[in-house]
């Protein structure tokens, strides 16, 4: 992707992402959503609701961290290695095999690639992507150290407007739905009847307290099928009933 | 609690923190399991479930942010501000705002302080804790300087064996199950049915794509309630008809 007539908009939080788009400043904006490690992001679950920006499309991505030198260094002679704590941290394995190595943190991933490339010391590497190597012209001393290998990060991409969109034949599409209910015993088990018992399929359910509001939960709640087709909008419609808030974040093909 | 006769253990990793306890290095452990802004650690829900450590409390903790000194630092004089790069992106309105004080990334909150004070700079602050202050004799220079105050992280303390308890009056119990179901239509519906119609209460429900086996998902719950209560004996009985496996976590009080 990195070598199509795409220009890039670097930003510093999440919140700066989804305003890029709201603002004009950008034309599609990518968040990750969940990480099979570390759960779902809800700051980003947050600006789908405050920014009303709709999501178009997933796809997730295999987190695969490599050692990554200047193009004259070789994995022998690296003593120190920088990356994001997180990054470091998913690779404790790497570094207890291999005592000569030192982690050493830096502000993110591919921003230590650059940061290897500006300065003059082979025997220091970094740890990021295959494309941040290739993009900085770096050189891959060792693939895919992580410890864990499933470990996979889901990404929304989002623009200004929702597309028209029909099922492609073989790809289906999901819809992303956030709702709130009094917290009540069976008040969820009524509002997945709405689903369940018209056959639809959902992909993920959770709840999640509402900020500021004791006693109340919102759900997210990813479905198969898309608000076009007839079950689907009377499920929705049924589930507005029983809810005191319900919206629709967006509807896109399943990511394989 | 810094202040007791406890000896600490701290560890690299999670994984380190269930196998101190699993080998009695340690008598008890504490993970966090879910924050406000980041969601669920599952890296530590697939530790709950593979070290079998039952869950003995949980406790709800505000993440909160100070920016804290040596004990002759003045705030007018810092320069640079350093902490793990998490705690340092909740603090941009707090940089935005006072343009000569600079991030600098570290490895963790308190260990940042314990580095400001064995060096001998006081233009250099941490960003950690109040207890982390207290801890190495450190000085507050600013109180929550986090962006967001509703950033909680909700955290479970762990035991070798899990505790013979009765509710106390006011303090219900609650009971953390993990399940899971085929991916079929209907399916997570039937399986809390088996609360819902016996007017038991859930505190969470999450969905997870269940590691390594397409198609199929796990399933974290919360219910208030012990399985030495008969209604909720029969709700677990009764959802084990329905599953391809389920396990209890713990059972504790729930915190307030």
């Amino acid at each position: 992707m990195l070598g199509d007539a795409i220009d890039f908009l670097p930003c510093e939080s999440f919140e700066d992402v989804f305003q890029a788009l709201a603002s004009g400043q950008a034309d599609a904006s990518v968040v990750p959503i969940e990480n099979t490690l570390h759960g779902s992001v809800h700051e980003n679950y947050d600006h789908l609701l405050n920014f009303k920006l709709p999501i178009v499309a997933e796809t997730r991505v295999r987190i695969v961290h490599n050692l990554i030198g200047r193009p004259e260094a070789t994995l022998l002679k690296v003593r120190t290695a920088i990356s994001h704590p997180v990054a470091l941290r998913q690779c404790l394995n790497f570094f207890k095999s291999r005592k000569r190595i030192r982690a050493q943190i830096d502000y993110d991933t591919a921003g230590s690639v650059r940061r290897i490339m500006k300065e003059n010391d082979p025997s220091v590497a970094a740890i990021a992507s295959e494309t941040a190597a290739a993009y900085y012209g770096a050189k891959l001393l060792k693939k895919s150290i992580e410890d864990d290998r499933h470990n996979y990060t889901r990404f929304f991409l989002l623009k200004r407007k929702a597309p028209r969109r029909a099922a492609k034949k073989g790809v289906p599409l999901k819809t992303s739905i956030v709702f709130s209910t009094p917290n009540k015993p069976g008040t969820l088990f009524r509002c997945l009847s709405a689903f369940a018992l018209r056959d639809i399929n959902m992909d993920k359910i959770e709840s999640r307290p509402f900020r500021g509001r004791m006693f109340e939960y919102l759900f997210y709640l990813d479905f198969l099928g898309s608000p076009d087709e007839p079950n689907c909008r009377n499920a929705m419609s049924h589930l507005r009933e029983m809810t005191d808030f319900m919206a629709v974040l967006g509807c896109y093909p399943q990511a394989t």
